[in-house]
């Protein structure tokens, strides 16, 4: 079937998929929420049918991802197991519970002249997604847009495209003992780049909104290329600034907590920032704890004059995500070098301040201009489940549409309806 | 100082205004609510000061344009006078007595784990907005970005340059006389259309949105080349479906009001869908009175055996927007038929139902999939005044992030501010 497919040109494929989503998104947009949501427990059912044969494609892919040299993170997030199959399930399931986003009267008004206005979300239309490695963002990001009323259009990683195909076609199947049109999940089964250079810039008719979902390569290629609108999810170079007051066993905790807890996720911290009065009272214990945790500091000159385990530090690092047990740190001079460190070097995602100065809370949260900002909490609590949203197709990073966690929710627009009884303007 | 400007590089100069603007729009988005009113004062003041100095240099823009042999129509939008010049400085004093937009809470909730969590909207940043003919775009559009907190780069045309230079001298020594950085305003003085080129697609560090409003050729433009974000303003091709069950009186007011009130304004109707059921009882009447209104029908066939004055329409005139005193008229099945016309050529803007059966009604509301639905009304109400929101840039028609008037409200984006004692995630 791969060869029948791949020797169609494939830009006509594309173009026949956007097609086929337009279409299904027509027909989505006006199945109920309930529809929706039997169409995700009916899609979550047959993934556990299917476990078995989900696995073993995914073993398929595991064997050639090995035999290609993938390093050992990457293989960890191309892995499946029984417990991450029946997480996609349960996942699906959680999805259906969550309130119905589209349909919502956000604003209702009326006119002088006696027009109602109505602002009732609307799905977005049709949505390309375009990931790397992870298998289960198959499923996930097609119920949210599903639970959302949104058609979708799937890429995923070339490693693991025998996993995407087996749990596309769960998604397929299950659609299709619905009566969701299946064609509103549509899935490139192609690793040729051509294909996702062809979403970005030729498919303005088809898709409304982009989410990419990859590293530094995907990024910088949207960026460059795109000419669809784009829900930007760009690096998570988050910072944690321990100010002149902050308690010094919280900031142990919360420094570490927001580097180490996992240290691949866009959450984690990359840059420590500290006061230059609360350095000598706290950052000796932070620098033991991380590299007790197993990290490896970089610093500036500060930094390593406090202890021989420091790396030095070079201007890059500051805009580095090492996405690894490595974290850049710096001594600042007061909380406007900190914002300004910040406003120069972050990627907008997550900032966090620890301190017990009311004031400076209130001032950090204000005037760093990030999606996220924390007082006394981790950085790692960037998360659409740890924020109380439900599933999340990552955090947005971009300005215009959304920010933070995107969910459900944030896959909707909106129109406004108007009731008159013959009202003319004059 | 044209010739001076002129002279650098159009490349460097842009780059120069985009790190103005980001200066500008940094200590813009620390100002108060009252700080950015009385900004909003200060400008409208300073124009009512210089109106004669406008006056002179929009003469100035009238005589070449005359000389250059511009239409009536566009010669009309390119003036200005007295009146003209106080409704710029009263529109600044409207938006003055808007709600801020800044710092609103749209939610807020806390976290079973203790973190309070707020939702919390923020400035987009740097706005640009490129735009054709009208000077008091430079005023409005100005306004409404200030009053949410944004820098601007405006961009007008170049029949316009003198007028827009004015203007913006009045906005720049306005804002000179309060705490406003008047960098927060910054106007392209070039007429070089690289400029807009280098706006679209090599501002991306330095404009967070672009808002192009213009004609076809800008709207081409902007979907070939932008790699800025764009909250999209395309034609407006809008509909006006007579359902079968309607009251044929209010359908002739509201079809020659949705034509004719204002036949150059986004919102006026282009197309005009008549039920098979209902021609023969109401059709004959609505064309007589758009006829004796001034209109050329444009229509079908079956249009065209009601009436010798009928023009006949090709397949071209469905997607054409007229923006003149000429309508497309077509004779649809039913209502499916007339959803389906709408979804085929409209361009998703406004369209409006006119029925008493409200079945018919609430169906065409939520499947017609435009930003403006309406029912029983004419489809000018296409306004963001009229939508009682004040002022606005124009009528979104893109998906992401505003749908319909555009007002300071539209320009914000947001960021969750969360609060915490320590917490880490597990």
């Amino acid at each position: 079937m791969t060869n029948e497919i791949e020797s169609i040109p494939i830009s006509k494929m594309m173009d026949e998929i956007g097609k086929a989503a337009r279409v299904g998104a027509a027909q989505l947009a006006l199945c109920s929420g309930a529809e929706r949501n039997a169409a995700l427990l009916a899609v979550a059912g047959v993934i556990r049918e299917r476990s078995a044969g989900i696995l073993a494609a995914n073993q398929d892919d595991m064997q050639s991802a090995t035999q290609r040299g993938l390093g050992a993170a990457m293989l960890d997030r191309l892995a499946l197991d029984d417990a991450r199959i029946e997480a996609m399930a349960t996942g699906l399931e959680a999805i259906a519970e969550l309130p119905d986003p589209v349909g919502r009267k956000i604003a209702a008004w009326e006119r002088p002249n006696g027009l109602h206005i109505q602002r009732v979300t609307v799905p977005l239309g049709v949505i390309g997604i375009v990931y790397e490695s992870r298998p289960n963002v198959t499923a996930d990001a097609a119920g949210l847009c599903l639970k959302s009323g949104n058609a979708v259009i799937l890429r995923g990683g070339s490693e693991s495209l025998r996993s995407n195909k087996m749990i596309y076609q769960c998604l397929h199947d299950g659609l299709g003992q619905t009566s969701v049109d299946p064609a509103a999940v549509q899935m490139v089964q192609t690793t040729d780049r051509f294909a996702v250079g062809y979403m970005l810039s030729s498919m303005v008719d088809s898709i409304d909104v982009l989410i990419p979902r990859g590293g530094k390569g995907l990024v910088k290629r949207v960026q460059e290329e795109a000419r669809v609108p784009v829900i930007g999810h760009l690096d998570g170079i988050c910072h944690v600034y321990v100010h002149a007051s902050a308690d010094a066993s919280m900031a142990i905790d919360v420094v570490v907590n927001s580097k180490m807890r996992r240290t691949g996720v866009c959450g984690a911290a990359e840059t420590l920032l500290v006061d230059r009065l609360a350095a000598s009272r706290i950052l000796p214990q932070i620098l033991s704890a991380l590299i007790d945790a197993g990290c490896k500091i970089i610093g500036d000159e500060n930094v390593r004059a406090l202890s021989v385990q420091v790396h030095p530090a070079g201007e890059e690092d500051w805009s580095t995500e090492y996405l690894d047990a490595a974290i850049s740190c710096r001594i600042v001079d007061d909380i406007d070098h900190a914002i300004e460190h910040i406003g120069r070097y972050g990627s907008g995602h997550t900032e966090s301040i620890i301190t017990e100065d009311a004031d400076a809370a209130a001032q950090f949260l204000t005037r760093v201009d990030s999606a996220i900002v924390l007082h006394n909490a981790s950085t790692q609590f960037a998360d659409g489940g740890e924020f109380g949203m439900g599933a999340e197709i990552g955090i947005a990073t971009g300005r215009i549409h959304a920010r933070g966690p995107v969910g459900a929710e944030q896959l909707t627009t909106y129109k406004y309806v108007v009731r008159g009884s013959g009202q003319v303007r004059l």
